[in-house]
Formats: C-alpha cells, sequence, structure tokens
C-alpha cells in the first residue's frame, strides 16, 4: 500500500525532513570525490552525488552544485585552474569521502583531513585521490546558472581515464561494480551494488 | 594496476565502444521510466538513466535529453501538456522497462508493446507505471538547450508523491532500496544495491 504525499504536504514538511526525502526520490546516484586545487598549492577534496552524463562524443560530464556551501571552493579552484578530477568511492574509503562534505576552512586540505591521499599524475594540475579505482581528468568547459534556485551546472570534457583494466569488457563497457564503485541514495546512504544484468539493445 | 585512457585514445576509439565506456565512468545511475501523454489519447513510457536531484526546496528534479533520439516523444509531450511522471525501476519490470528504449513509432504506446500497466490518478494527465513502487508526478518548469553538444536538460517540480509506507523513515529518508528500487551502470546494465551505512552529518 503507498502512501500520497501532496505538494501541501512537501510545503509544510520540517526543511531537512524534505531535504532527506527529496534527496531520495531520484533513485540510486553516482557518489564522486572531485579534487581540485587552488593553482598556488592547496588541494581541495569534496564529495559530489549529481554527477551526470552529457555526452560521449566529446566524452562530457556533468554535475550540480550548491552556491551556498562547501563547495564554493570546488568551484572557485574550477574557474581558476580550469582542471579537476573525479573520483569513484569504493567500500574501503567511503566513510573518509562522506568526512569531506564537513565545513573545512579554505586553508585546509581535506585530504589531510580525512587521510586520503592526492596522487599527481600526467600532468594534470589537480589531484586524483590515490585510494580511487576509477578516476577521470575533466577540463572545466561550462558553468550554466540555474536561475530557478541558484545551483549551478559545470560542464567538463573527460581528457583521461585511469582504472583497472581486468574491469573493461571488449565493447567498452566499464564494469564499475567489479571495479568496487559504490552508489548512494538520499544525503548519506552508501551501497555496494550485485549485478542482474546486462540487456541488449533493444529492438520493437 | 590501472590503464590509463588517454583523449587522443578516446578520439580514435570506434564510436560505440567509447558510447559503453564514457556512459560507465560517471558511475552508478538512477534510471527510471517517464509516463507521459499527447493530451490527444496516446501515452509514451521511456526509459532513462539521468535523473539528476537539482533542489529540494522547491523540490525540484532534472534528467538530461537526447534531442536525436526515441525520447522525443517524451520532450514534445511534456511541452504540449506540462506533466510527466518519473517511476522507479524494481527487479520485476526492469526488462520490460529496458524494453521502452526500442524505437516504437509514435502511434505506439510502450505500456501495451511492453505489457506495463498505465495508472492515472489524482488528476495528474500523465500516467503513472502501476508496477512502479516510488511514483512521482513532476510539473515542466524550465527547458535548457545545452549547446556544447545540443541535448536539453529538462526541469520540473515535484507535485506529488507515491510511495511504500513502511520504507518511510522518520527524518525523511526514504529506503529505495527497501521500496525494490535498482541502479543501473553504462547503458545496459541492472543491478540491485545492499545497504553499506547512512552517515551523520559530517563536522570537521
Amino acid at each position: 500500500m503507498k502512501i500520497n504525499i501532496t505538494a501541501l504536504d512537501l510545503v509544510q514538511m520540517e526543511q531537512r525532513k524534505r531535504a532527506n526525502l527529496i534527496n531520495s526520490v531520484g533513485g540510486f546516484k553516482s557518489v564522486c570525490l572531485i579534487g581540485t586545487t587552488d593553482g598556488d598549492g592547496q588541494s581541495n577534496l569534496a564529495i559530489f552525488n549529481s554527477i551526470v552524463h552529457i555526452g560521449a562524443n566529446p566524452p562530457l560530464i556533468g554535475f550540480i552544485m550548491r552556491p551556498d556551501s562547501v563547495e564554493r571552493h570546488t568551484l572557485s579552484n574550477i574557474l581558476a585552474t580550469k582542471s579537476y578530477t573525479i573520483n569513484h568511492l569504493n567500500e574501503a574509503i567511503y566513510r573518509q569521502a562522506h568526512q569531506t562534505s564537513a565545513k573545512y576552512p579554505k586553508t585546509v586540505s581535506e585530504f589531510d583531513a580525512t587521510g586520503l591521499h592526492a596522487e599527481y599524475k600526467l600532468n594534470c594540475p589537480a589531484p586524483f585521490v590515490q585510494e580511487s579505482n576509477v578516476q577521470l581528468e575533466v577540463e572545466f568547459k561550462q558553468r550554466i546558472d540555474l536561475t530557478i534556485n541558484n545551483t549551478i551546472l559545470i560542464i567538463g570534457e573527460i581528457k583521461q581515464l585511469f582504472f583497472p583494466e581486468h574491469c573493461w569488457q571488449a565493447d567498452g563497457f566499464l564494469d564499475i561494480e567489479k571495479a568496487g564503485t559504490i552508489a548512494c541514495a538520499g544525503l548519506d546512504s552508501y551501497h555496494v551494488t550485485q549485478t542482474l544484468q546486462r540487456l541488449a539493445y533493444a529492438k520493437p
């Protein structure tokens, strides 16, 4: 038996309760760590659960950023350096990854605060997360301000990928479950997965 | 040991292989059925894996739509009626849900083609999926054309929710795993989940 929550119920709902509910109803989400630098030696690491695929050719990936949150360091760093990394979470690091959402001052690197390790490689100015099995280097392409609620869509182009070779299938599919990647639900719930099935391209 | 895929590798990669890879690297994704009507008795149902949370107050949800795909019926219906539903997938219906991605002519309803049942309720013009445990009524708010690759971000406001009462926790969190909701990876891989943990709000 389903219950029915109306628009009026949502308006009258206590703010934190509504935030938990509305963040839950979109389904399972990608959860990743975004690594940046201010270009002056200060690194930043922040967790995001609003990654969205924009396109494969060119390889574009987006995420939604709140304007009024700790994630501002991520935004200012991306705008300053045009570079960031996206790093998948796994079971070994999700607690440390979640901890990056605490409001640290700009002078504190979340790498130091959480014990995750910054990994610099191949001329990418932004730090990768060493403990992450799937790592993307992304170049900032476009900022789109969503005037409807002052959030921001950041679009970037994937420049480089690092992942375990044994997870890559011949048709290009990367088995992120085999790579240990986890999913999240709501604002704070972390989940491992179990494959049901890959389905063939659908025809009428 | 990780392998390194460069920008040049991506450019030179066979198109379908690149599509599979780039669709995999964003992490696990929400996968939902979007139900619409043309306002003239013809219903449409299409699967999307690009749902993204935009905000909780007002309750806004977005998804990315390709301009050149079967999803055009969904777009024209949303623009015509301003109404759509978002319905979670579960283990019992994911094959039928996937089948909605086949290119049916506009005169064929994907409900009829796949055996899923349209459910009309409470003055919402768009059909819900009866077999779905978590159902959202959404009102179209904004279309944002992403000129970078001609995809479209559709933003809507959640007007009503239906879900199993026993999955709703006191703090507002909806346990979508308990509701049977599944996740997807890449273009065609479906996954059940297992909760690791809910974590507390992080403080420095």
